[in-house]
């Protein structure tokens, strides 16, 4: 362990934590679904949500599941099952087939898979009495969204961190809204904790790729900078959503 | 004259009678002050101004300041005020002395000249009756602001298009909010509009211009990204201010 990555688990610990308790995000006897895809950032969410309990001071129940598609190998889905269940977390697995979904002459494409993904997520919480789904999009993630609404769709919005749907009993919460991408891959590192990820032949959507390299050079890949747009975001209300 | 600024001042015409339209910056019987500094920005805009009363429809009085620091060297002063009177502009010149200003022990800096000389403004439209101050700032302006106000000061907020003042009979309106800079400088060029400014010896102020080469980086120097970010802004309500 090196020494600038010493303690890193507790700082993502207390900015989870830091995001619970300002924006509400658990409420006493909540159930909550956590969606898993076997990566880095949402098994550092799991592991973040099953410590934090002392701290919250709040009785949840805490569930994962992974909505697997066509596009999944998932040869490392014991050792995730594993890996949650010593965290005190359930293990579901779904199947989602993306591909047969399709309908005749289109093609295969971020956004249906997402979406598709998404509404399987959304029912499973909903069957199963669950009144918050938890994703794990980071504060890279929610810059980015930021930047590429402003660009693209000439929009001031972004990912919220709170989430309430109007037609369904679920809430959508983002713990790690106010933790960095390096926090979580440093957390992850310290606490062992190996991606298991289900590896999607398309890979990274390039429009996003290219906003990620825009915005590191604009903000020099500062966190000073990147937490001061947060605060921007945050205190024009993006972050709670309806 | 090439082939692809054919017609710029038209546009430039245009787009300003857009903002004023849009933005309702313009009513009848207004009596607007111009503040001139002998730079590109605000002779164009004096002369936009003059040029779309039959697209406004509205009956308003033109009369243009200058603002004079002891930074000015003013040698071009009487072409400025010539270039004025042919498109019924007139012209008054204030000096305010900003170095003797100064309290003891204090130095210069851009934030104390630039108060004091829109103090100066403020006062001088007030005492002669004017309704309106029309400053030159321009798209590119607006969103250099939006970008420095998000990334130090951890806001969302810029440069409005109307501001309405709460203990002053006056308005700000910024009749160039849709213009980007390369529009202004071709149309300068187009309309013979030589710069008369004052030379500050501080120069453009170095953070604005660090910022002025990430914003042209993230945007590629793109015309419809840059439009796309104002509109973002201006849906957000941010161009129409208090």
């Amino acid at each position: 362990m090196s020494a600038t990555r010493s303690g890193i688990a507790e700082k993502v610990e207390k900015l989870v934590t830091k995001a619970v308790m300002e924006k509400n995000l658990i409420e006493e006897g909540d159930r909550i679904l956590v969606a898993v895809s076997g990566g880095k950032d949402s098994t550092v969410m799991a592991w973040a949500l099953s410590r934090i309990r002392p701290a919250v001071r709040k009785n949840y129940e805490l569930a994962a599941v992974h909505i697997a598609s066509d596009f999944c190998a998932c040869c490392k889905k014991a050792a995730l099952e594993k890996r949650l269940s010593e965290w005190g977390v359930s293990f579901t697995d779904i199947f989602t087939p993306v591909i047969g979904r399709l309908k005749p002459g289109r093609v295969m494409n971020c956004y249906w898979c997402s979406t598709q993904r998404r509404m399987e997520l959304l029912k499973h919480a909903v069957e199963r009495g669950f009144n918050k789904i938890a994703l794990g999009h980071h504060l890279d993630d929610i810059i980015e969204t930021f930047f590429m609404n402003m660009t693209a769709k000439g929009e001031l919005s972004t990912m919220p961190i709170l989430l309430r749907y109007r037609n369904y009993p679920v809430s959508v919460i983002r713990p790690l809204g106010f933790v960095e991408e390096r926090q979580i891959i440093a957390c992850a590192e310290e606490k062992g904790i190996l991606r298991a990820a289900c590896t999607c032949p398309f890979g990274v959507n390039s429009s996003r790729k290219i906003v990620r390299k825009r915005i590191a050079d604009f903000t020099g890949n500062s966190s000073a900078v990147k937490r001061r747009i947060l605060r921007s975001v945050d205190r024009a209300g993006l972050l709670a959503g309806e």
